[in-house]
């Protein structure tokens, strides 16, 4: 066993696939897994047995950080702290990734959502650098929201879920119910990927860019941008995922934003939208760069500093 | 002249009255002056008066707190900090509040919105006591939101607007435009006092218990709760405003909040929606307190302990 002083672990818990790695105190990754979504047992069980030969290799881990899709339990007070709770995703229900991950490693661990993390990602090393308040949207198999407040994520008393606010129907949209399984037409019910692909039966990017899809679709998530704008009143919204990688989209939706916002509040009226939406840019890592950030944080009482992303 | 030291001044600038005070630092009122909005010379010039009749009469302020209606620059790097900017007010948009009461009091001011203060009332002697985070609406000539976060307002890069996020129709209300000039049909601008008053033709308080206008009504401040739930994630949403005075309101938004939150998310489906939407408790000059609160915080760096809210 060679002893790596304050090896850092970090785990970006996906519905689709895991990413799991272990770094060096300067970011560095030393060695990683990527493992698809199956059941609890068999994920779970593959990624513990990930940390265990890592630590076998290399010592024991400074701290864990998790980055998960959620729902999440993020209060410590709670009987379910640390767990994934009332997610749609069939077996994780009440998947407990803390008490898991704590038998395995027994290292202190960071726990926080994706959308989160990658927003840490984004702060330290992409479009959310230097800023005290941002949001970070993604739009895909879900919609999901990371909030920056006074420079750290923002808990409450637990983790935001602003996908699953209700919006106004766009034009033309009125005869889809939308597919959310707890609000119907909510955010992530009308705008999500699977949204997208139940509304017009094919899926979002088969769909040519003059197809009006995209018009009601910019509706949407500038309703939620403005929403977010007026609530949180961050200094830029950071628009990322799948949905967003069409051409013409963040366009369509700085364009909408600005008619929604309506000239109200001067602070508003003075943003420029090229500047307050902009796409994310610290790469396809950034939720695992985020809890390894997260990790760092936990174990050193800081941010890191001078860690170049990993490409 | 006699001199009280570490003498506190409040203002509480609404858009009908003006509430001037001052008092020591034990928040004993010591003096105060209640005058109608008028123009801003008029009101503002009266303001001055009796700050510096005050002061002639008890020496130098520690500090002058101001909440007022908005929406306000509260961002000490911007050109118009300290104004009131795009309010539909006649003659108060870009109305300089700091320049006006620094040039008559000489004082450290800590200048914040009108529910911004109302919230700190609450948090000090009401029904946000003893929370980190909590959301306070009310309900009346508009709609505004403020909003604690970690022990204290949150600003962001300026200060909340959630009175004018874009909300879904109710039933049953398809065919009115709404009243707000910059967005028609936003909260403020569908369930405001004056919008109720538009959309029936009577004010709210004339309109009977069983009148469907306030099951609409409830069924747009529960949307304005839920976004409020989802993105802010507060451990309580403090209710108040002469709208929520009417006898069954709060029941109806309860009721209705929970049927949108559709059970999603553990933490969320565990409230108790009777604890978790509360009337305000702190008494009817909350603001006010609100106010000399901040100028307490602004002279002596600390939130005060040991007052007693006012009458």
């Amino acid at each position: 066993m060679s002893d790596t002083p304050g090896v850092l672990g970090a785990i970006e818990a996906g519905g689709t696939k895991f990413l799991c790695a272990i770094a060096g105190a300067d970011g560095r990754i030393i060695d990683e897994l990527r493992i698809p979504t199956e059941t609890p047992e068999q994920t779970l069980g593959a990624a513990g047995r990930f940390f265990a030969e890592s630590i076998a290799a290399h010592g024991s881990l400074a701290a864990l950080g998790i980055g998960s899709f959620g729902p999440l339990s993020l209060n410590p007070a709670a009987d379910d702290y640390g767990h994934i709770t009332t997610t749609p995703k069939p077996g994780w229900q009440n998947a407990d990734l803390i008490g898991h991950f704590r038998e395995v490693t027994n290292a202190p661990i960071a726990f926080d959502t994706d959308v989160n993390c990658a927003a840490i990602g984004e702060h330290l090393f992409g479009s959310g650098r230097g800023l005290d308040s941002f949001c970070y949207v993604t739009v895909g198999t879900g919609i999901g929201v990371g909030v920056f407040i006074a420079g750290a994520p923002h808990g409450g008393a637990n983790h935001p879920e602003a996908g699953h606010i209700p919006l106004p129907r766009a034009q033309g949209d009125e005869g889809f119910a939308g597919i959310c399984p707890f609000h119907g037409d909510c955010a992530e019910g009308m705008a999500s990927g699977p949204a997208m692909r139940a509304r017009w039966g094919q899926p979002a990017e088969s769909l040519p860019d003059d197809h009006p899809a995209w018009e009601i679709e910019a509706d949407y998530l500038a309703a939620l941008c403005a929403t977010l704008s007026y609530v949180v009143r961050p200094e830029r919204i950071v628009l990322g995922g799948g949905v967003m990688e069409a051409p013409s989209m963040l366009g369509r939706v700085r364009e909408s934003l600005l008619r929604k916002l309506g000239g109200y509040d001067a602070s508003l009226a003075a943003l420029s939208m090229g500047d307050y939406l902009a796409p994310p840019t610290a790469g396809a890592s950034t939720g695992l760069t985020g809890a390894l950030a997260l990790a760092h944080r936990t174990a050193y009482g800081e941010w890191p500093a001078g860690w170049s992303p990993e490409p």
